[in-house]
């Protein structure tokens, strides 16, 4: 029900999912009705792997987070929150309000043993590969010893989900490369991971490094995270429109973008951010992404594609055992 | 003598400025003989404006600034500093080290009586007009108080500069819209920029908006503006780098390529970073405009410009002068 759209995008893109990935099964969550209005034709080995649960309120975008939770215990999210809970889904995934989802998340799913708070998480394109920052905003002040669960839980979820047997590679968002360089809890946490063992720690890395090098997570504070992934979009989409204006400046270069327009949407859909929505909540006891208000349907298509990732990976459990290796050196 | 690339870029930099603005003087200081290898030959009309003065020392790129300070008393940032301490100048370019640049400026220039703490602001491209960024990270772990300080300083050089009376618009950088968002010096921020009756403050302001507001100065923690810059500079290189990528991929496109090329130029001059380079140093008794290392010669001329304008419009009086204003109301 949520996200700027609701059911016209979600169902769509949930039927696009569902005939991709053979095995997928999907339950929609919300006002049953709204749902079914949405679902036209379906093919018939699709519409057997989807069903509709009933969930007879809403949390709204704007709601505070603390009302929804004690009011709003029947919203189409708290109620898929429940269906992971009592196992009858593997993921949850929502664009509905980011704070409430949290919460509902925490309260419903519990948090895995010993880590404090949940981090949001969520790959960035890079030249290279693509790398992983954490937190992007769950949390806005954090301690040292926070962030440095950050670097735990964001290893072991690459550590799960790669393919090859790799120590993923942790780098801690900072000002400068020295080491005097930074403020206070940029210094103690670069203390806390240079003590570590057992994680792959590269040292600092730079904001404009962020897009051009190699490292697997990036660890940062959820309101440096949150102002430095939503600034890149916008400078990705002033850059792009630059371009635009640049082709439709005279009759002769509009001419010149329909020569050029194969190359333009090659270029429009590798800078695309859509490709990289769907942000993972991490240190629950489930899997639950979160994906962008504003997305679209492909947008919508990749997180659903992230939680079937996360769930057939088993994330949170790989975290919970990694954090436990972790205790025991 | 800073910078990656010292007296090569500094001088033929200068050379230009001098030929662009005909009431500029400019002294060059540093290793004499160095900077005079770079002089080759000379307009008459400009070598009259140019000298040379001597200073036996430099500040290294990598050198501890409370080291720098101790030592190096005669490295020609502070000899440059010094010139505009006795008034034989009336502002400094530097390239140089930024820490060490911003101690000596401190100990020589002094600050503006009642301001805390200097801040390093600078003029970020929009897609309406050039909004500035106040700190990018002279200041790692700043008070509610400093940030309302930085507001003042911006506003105050905004409003310095502007040929038109304005009152500039003030924005706080921010996780969300909502004033229940954000950090705890993000909160105690907004409350003290709200009761100020002296500030056209709008709000918060989200990362994306950063590149699309019409705001004149966005506040910010020098941790958050330094990640958020570098990050910006980081995506805008990827961007074009990855639409070179996609013209070089086949014959066919390179073809192409050589047809659009002139709107690839005006497209790569509009995006290109050089021409907000010189961030000014504000809460000093004197115009202090720091160039980025990396500066080639038309970046390092944008600095120049800078000062040029900081100076003839008198910006640290004026900033003082304003806050006198602010503190009798």
């Amino acid at each position: 029900m949520g996200g700027d759209f609701g059911p016209p995008i979600l169902v769509q893109a949930a039927c696009l999912a569902l005939s991709r990935h053979p095995h997928l099964n999907v339950i929609l969550v919300g006002d049953k009705k709204r749902i079914e209005e949405q679902i036209c034709t379906l093919d018939k080995l699709i519409s057997t792997r989807m069903k509709i649960v009933e969930a007879s309120e809403q949390v709204e975008m704007d709601e505070k987070p603390s009302q929804a939770l004690r009011q709003k215990s029947q919203s189409s999210m708290a109620v898929a929150l429940n269906l992971v809970a009592t196992e009858q889904a593997q993921a949850v995934v929502s664009s509905g309000n980011t704070g409430a989802l949290m919460a509902f998340s925490r309260k419903i799913l519990k948090m895995i043993p010993g880590i404090s708070r949940p981090a949001i998480i969520s790959s960035v394109p890079t030249e290279q590969n693509k790398s992983r920052l954490i937190d992007l905003g769950a949390n806005v002040d954090c301690s040292p010893e926070q962030l440095f669960q950050f670097a735990q839980m964001g290893s072991a979820l690459v550590k799960a989900i790669s393919e090859k047997d790799i120590e993923p590679t942790v780098a801690l968002l900072n000002i400068g490369s020295e080491s005097i360089k930074g403020n206070d809890q940029t210094k103690h946490t670069h203390e806390l991971l240079s003590r570590s063992t057992d994680l792959n720690y590269l040292g600092f890395i730079e904001g404009n490094e962020v897009y051009t090098g190699n490292v697997d997570i990036i660890v940062c504070d959820g309101f440096v995270g949150n102002v430095l992934i939503k600034a890149s979009e916008g400078v990705a989409r002033m850059v792009i429109h630059r371009l635009q204006t640049e082709f439709k400046r005279s009759w002769w270069t509009r001419v010149l973008a329909t020569v050029v327009i194969s190359v333009l949407k090659s270029f429009r859909k590798r800078v695309n951010p859509d490709q990289y929505n769907g942000a993972s909540f991490v240190g629950l006891q489930g899997v639950v992404i979160k994906s962008h208000g504003g997305a679209n349907v492909s947008a919508t298509v990749a997180a659903i594609e992230e939680a079937i990732r996360e769930a057939s990976n088993n994330i949170p459990r790989k975290i919970q055992q990694q954090l436990l290796k972790q205790l025991e050196q």
